[in-house]
């Protein structure tokens, strides 16, 4: 793969994901195929979380004041919050904030809502835009000004063990999302200078984009009662005493569509999975000076066929070469093709060509079992090109003893380093900056008698450590 | 029914639609029961616009200049933009409009876009939130500072003829969608006074709220030319010279939500169509003594079932008197309640009670045909409302031939007045003041002979007037 920056922008580009022109640095637009793939990856996302969470939508704006309740939240946001400062011409009394983040437009209302034990736990999500003055170079989809596809996920709870087990649930939960999609990542507790601003503690997923640099695509919060004592969120216990609650949030961004374009593309363009694609299959005619007629007949009769059992499939009947064809249509990551030829029809079959291995196969055209031909076909892919990801993305997990070697591996090879770590936060920072690298976060305990990497004291966690985006 | 202000704001909190206490005026939080109505109300209007249309999302922040290229345009929008005047601690050299709406967000990039006459038509859709410092009374989902659902197409062709055809496609697209909503309307060309800023004309559909003022529900915008000529988006035709293009737009927002609960409901609450209700059917079981458990399950059973056919079902198994879940549901405008106790499950019958007019029946439980029964029911349910709310709404039309008529029947029963205009601002705006009414458009020509109700002058149109929101 050429690198991989240069490749990002330009599939964004040629497979009309977002367009990077709009005269706003950092602010984009999705283009039809690229809201399409958003769609069908947001819609994964609500089934899961639509068993148990109950979706809302609050203000984008948040009044200055309660944006300033939580001391510490509004430290790590202040110097990337936009300002609406005017309303028409006159200058506003009070200037509003463009949420951030939307714990401070949230839970103000929670301070009301939340009453009685009985009514926790509550679970409650949006899909929502927020804002964030970068001043880091800005990347589409990865670094944005406008995040377009906030999923925030904030819940209430009655005690801090169900709170903890919220976390664990939303990890749960992030779990199973990715792997619909075929992406893989670590999991991790982020080192406490590198927590959500106000969070108890943040476990945080971690992929890995093909230029050996990781990129968070998740995080989970367990909030304790910060927030709860700040807004004042209480309920009435079992014995008529008020407590304040405790309370998770957890949340993702576009950046999960950047993994999904990033981490399954290659040389020929984007490699989308059936489970996202706009189209899960074309169609393409092979067409000979003969019996033109019966192919596009037949190709339409497939068509509809497919159609009619809730594929998303085109036919391409463009009168141009099936090469060029063929071009289009991986560069745009369609999963699968379908070619039908005249002999095709006279040997009831259908070429079927992959377009995560570029297998070729010859399908049995029986009305009777092609549906569940393809349908299986169609899990295949899914799952290989799962395997797939999981496989590279393992390859590039390493376990490393030395400093030295963490800069060598780092220069020749990119990608996640596992190693011992006392867990002190100065020792993590002056290894962050010797080796150039993030501590993304703790995984587990080190064995008993392994010493820290870094300061060669007694090594209490297993960390993992990056460069990251 | 009560005073319908203040029905309408206790139904959005007791059916919790709406939570009104975000502390920014005008704007609020959509809550779980609202959402689902927002979103079932959303996927009828996306079904049909996706048949041609592309969806798309465009930021949100429109920069000063931009916003400004359209004179006529951002004189309408001045004086109640916000702006965005601040990144972080930082003055930003070009402030922000929020989008009030989105013409100069998209424009300039459908200049970019369009490129030859093979590229037209061109249509696109979005659903964002826009906003607009409205200085009158706010009123949740009818004047909003936060207008949460923006529904806005924008549509570029090669002449003028297309783009008026795309305005009547416009217009039979919102006449389908208000169809499935059973939302009564009037079409009508309003005044040059009152179009949108920038338009050469624009068509509106217009409702009726129960204190007898029109609500407007849908606009559709023919726009000439005069954006192309502004964002210069040109097309190169046959011949190779380069033409402006031709331009429409229409939209609709949060008040179709208010029509559909102001029109349908009623002193006992909410009453929704199956098309958008949260839970189409709630079934209730009616527990004696005994056999209370035979109940409860098939009850279970028959919930299963419904769910299984793609009902939005819930099944009532609290420990409360059954009276107090019908107040309950009736009051969420549950459109269908099922009813089983011991001696219909022996008869096998279920009671099911409309919602929409009360009408109670023994249904045969027969497997073979049940849901089927129930499918026609629903279908009947919302021809019904519909049908209810037309005979409604052309009642409270008034055809009226004297100004002091007008003042008579506008103090006394309200709705909307036909009457024959000349078409003149003046007179349009001097009758506009003297009666307290707004000129809603034009609907035909007058009949030849036909004069003025305000100035005697021959009239030319029929049109028609009302008190508005």
């Amino acid at each position: 793969m050429t690198e991989f920056s240069e490749w990002f922008h330009n599939i964004l580009e040629e497979a009309e994901i977002i367009d990077t022109r709009y005269p706003i640095k950092g602010m984009h637009v999705w283009l039809p195929q690229g809201f399409k793939i958003r769609k069908h990856t947001l819609n994964i996302l609500k089934e899961i979380l639509d068993e148990d969470h109950e979706e809302v939508l609050f203000p984008l704006l948040i009044p200055e004041d309660e944006l300033a309740k939580e001391a510490i939240h509004v430290k790590g946001f202040e110097s990337e919050v936009y300002w609406v400062t005017h309303g028409g011409l006159t200058e506003l009394n009070k200037k509003f904030a463009l949420r951030p983040t939307s714990e401070t437009a949230m839970y103000p209302m929670f301070s009301l809502w939340v009453r009685s034990h009985t009514d926790l736990p509550m679970k409650f999500y949006q899909v929502v835009n927020t804002f964030r003055y970068e001043t880091k170079h800005t990347r589409p989809l990865i670094r944005v000004r406008e995040i377009t596809t906030f999923t925030e996920a904030h819940t209430v709870h009655a005690t801090r063990e169900e709170a903890d087990m919220q976390v664990k649930r939303a990890i749960e939960i992030y779990e199973t999302f990715f792997h619909e999609l075929g992406i893989p990542y670590t999991i991790s507790k982020r080192p406490e200078w590198d927590k959500f601003p106000g969070a108890d503690y943040t476990m945080a997923f971690d992929t890995l984009l093909p230029d050996g640099k990781t990129l968070q695509i998740a995080t989970v919060h367990n909030l304790g009662q910060t927030f709860a004592k700040t807004f004042n969120i209480t309920y009435e216990a079992l014995e008529g005493e008020h407590e304040y609650a405790y309370q998770t949030c957890y949340g993702l961004s576009d950046r999960v569509i950047a993994s999904i374009i990033g981490i399954h593309g290659d040389e020929a363009g984007l490699c989308l999975s059936p489970a996202v694609a706009p189209y899960q299959m074309v169609i393409v005619p092979i067409i000979f000076k003969k019996g033109g007629e019966e192919v596009l007949d037949f190709c339409r009769k497939l068509e509809e066929k497919l159609k009619g059992e809730g594929f998303r499939v085109h036919f391409d009947d463009r009168d141009i070469r099936a090469g060029k064809k063929y071009y289009e249509w991986e560069m745009r990551g369609v999963p699968l093709r379908l070619e039908v030829g005249p002999r095709d029809i006279a040997n009831k079959k259908v070429v079927t060509v992959r377009r995560d291995n570029g297998e070729k196969e010859f399908m049995d055209f029986n009305p009777e079992t092609f549906i569940e031909d393809i349908t299986s076909l169609m899990e295949k892919i899914n799952i290989d090109m799962n395997k797939k990801a999981w496989k590279s993305f393992e390859d590039e997990i390493r376990t490393v003893e030395s400093i030295e070697e963490v800069k060598k591996t780092m220069d020749e090879l990119g990608g996640i380093i596992s190693f011992d770590w006392c867990g002190d936060e100065s020792c993590g920072k002056d290894l962050e900056e010797t080796a150039g690298v993030d501590v993304l976060g703790i995984q587990s305990e080190s064995e008993d008698g392994k010493v820290c990497m870094n300061c060669g004291k007694p090594a209490k966690h297993v960390a993992l450590m990056a460069k990251t985006y």
